[in-house]
């Protein structure tokens, strides 16, 4: 089959053996696969992701300097069964699953030499962790299963009352599914902060009443923050400085919702933290039950991520998607479709 | 009047002059005066203090390099009213107070070069501010009202239901204020972990039902904590390091409460809080209704403070003590009696 293989940063696309499904899997066809900040920073900062990954131990994560297929995204077409399978699903069926392997050892789809993610025309999926997509649902909304979960379950985690006023630092991907999952049940004000003016486009459609250039305008400062008797910090940035800026720029009492993915060694001042008697909540992935809701919630419009899909490309062009989402002013989710035909590139 | 004075790291007794109580405020006479570890602070790191308490904009720190009389955790008499008191006391009367003078700007009372604190013969006090001591309550332990109420406002803030496992980090005085007042409503299991064996024999006194040297033994481990299924940690220490330490040592999902107040810079790996999606709550002072709680429950014996008070010494002998209060090992809360007279010294 074709895949796009990834070493050291390097990406290249590679005829390699078709993945064969083992006892309880399930071959399916990559039919849409959304490119994560994690893929972007696996490639572009492979050592630090891999030490990272090693040291805290942690499953979903690249732990290999050998080629991977990543792509943990994904919205899959069932095409054949391996042995002791249910058959639960036809094939022709689409399907979704939380991107784990149930083998020996659970290993992460994405980020394993052996298991091919959905950058591949070909994976193989475990059976039971499968959930059917309702009819309809088109195959980039479904793949958007896997981020939306990421996003309600930091909403989720924040214990929300239901009418607290909201910051949302931060409207890339991540930033996007926390607005999205909000829109959907959150009745108090909600303020997003970021950069770019593309991001902040998508974040007022995502749910942001209003989405501010942190450059000019200080988020806490809007009259619907300022005035607010309790406060919610979505931070969505995860690099380092972003927590020590929160705290100088929060007001007293807020609680910040770590969602961004700092990976470096972060410094902080406590006494700043101290003196506002702020609250941290660091959250990670999500529950079944959440990956569950979030297809549910994707299929009924609950979560409307149908405009977050910017572009759908092909696996010739993913080398490209990746070098232009460095600079992401125009894209918000970039979905891989391995059986599109790639662009006509000049040259 | 006879005064300790303290101007960068130096202290020396000195007689200054009375002060005299302007409008609202009372004269008393500082009976016992508790040396606290932001005293210690403010003598041994005087410009790291002042920069950091400058910066912060923090009310209760000092932030002057003149000479100061230290001194906030004080329980004093009631000699003579200034104009427009309403003069609610009588003369003689043990009084707490805290630590603020309510001038057009309020000023720290122990931090301001124009208001003398604890360690000197007489005060002057907002007669707003000032809770009478209940009978027969002695004045040391009064006079621990005030870091008793930095450990009750811990707890509060902790929102404890009442049986979590609780590990406490440091039992210097903040951790034993916190020990003393979760023995007093607490069911769960508290754990306590010092370095030193005269801090865990304090600790064991004041509600640790084991206080481990984390050399040798890892709170963690401990099988009332191992097997807990919510634990709450106190972090009583506040030097860097101590977060990102408690961040490798708790298990996930583990709430940890910011007591200790570090005041330099310090370095976190967000990531390993993510992994393991811990919570932070940062703490700082108390309210006036947990000043209150904390004096009564002093006087009528909920709090058992009386054993955290080490030693009594003179204004003579407030230099030794915070030379030795640099190495703690046999001393819990030392208190300064302006009153007593000086030890024999020898040569």
């Amino acid at each position: 089959m074709q895949a796009v293989l990834m070493q050291r940063g390097k990406l290249w696309v590679e005829t390699i053996e078709d993945p064969t499904p083992g006892p309880g899997e399930v071959l399916v066809k990559s039919r849409a696969c959304g490119i994560c900040g994690s893929d972007l920073h696996a490639a572009l900062h492979t050592e630090d992701f891999v030490a990272t990954s090693r040291e805290s131990g942690g499953a979903f994560k690249l732990t290999t300097f050998e080629p991977v297929v990543l792509g943990h995204e994904f919205c899959a077409e069932v095409v054949d069964f391996g042995p002791d399978t249910e058959r639960k699903f036809n094939p022709g069926q689409l399907v979704c699953s939380v991107p784990m392997l149930l083998r020996a050892k659970p290993l992460a789809i994405g980020y394993d030499e052996k298991i091919p993610g959905g950058f591949a025309e070909y994976m193989v999926l475990s059976e039971r962790m499968m959930r059917a997509v309702p009819d309809g649902t088109p195959t980039t909304a479904a793949a958007l299963t896997e981020p939306m979960a990421v996003g309600l379950h930091a909403v989720n985690r924040a214990r929300l009352g239901g009418r607290e006023a909201i910051v949302v630092i931060g409207t890339g991907p991540v930033g996007l599914a926390v607005l999205t999952a909000l829109k959907a049940t959150h009745r108090g004000p909600i303020i997003a902060s970021d950069l770019s003016s593309g991001r902040r486009r998508f974040a007022e459609h995502q749910g942001a009443h209003a989405a501010l250039d942190p450059s000019v305008d200080n988020p806490f400062a809007h009259q619907d923050i300022a005035r607010a008797e309790e406060l919610v910090i979505f931070e969505c940035v995860g690099v380092p400085g972003m927590l020590d800026r929160v705290f100088l720029d929060a007001p007293p009492d807020a609680r910040i919702v770590v969602v961004g993915v700092c990976l470096q060694t972060d410094k902080i001042r406590p006494l700043i933290a101290i003196n506002k008697e702020l609250a941290l909540q660091f959250v990670l992935g999500y529950s079944m039950d959440e990956f569950d809701t979030s297809l549910r919630a994707i299929a009924d419009g609950r979560f409307d991520v149908a405009s977050m899909v910017t572009s759908e490309v092909a696996l010739d062009d993913v080398e490209f998607a990746f070098r232009s989402l460095a600079d992401p002013e125009g894209d918000a989710k970039v979905v891989v479709n391995p059986w599109l035909e790639p662009l006509p590139h000049d040259g």
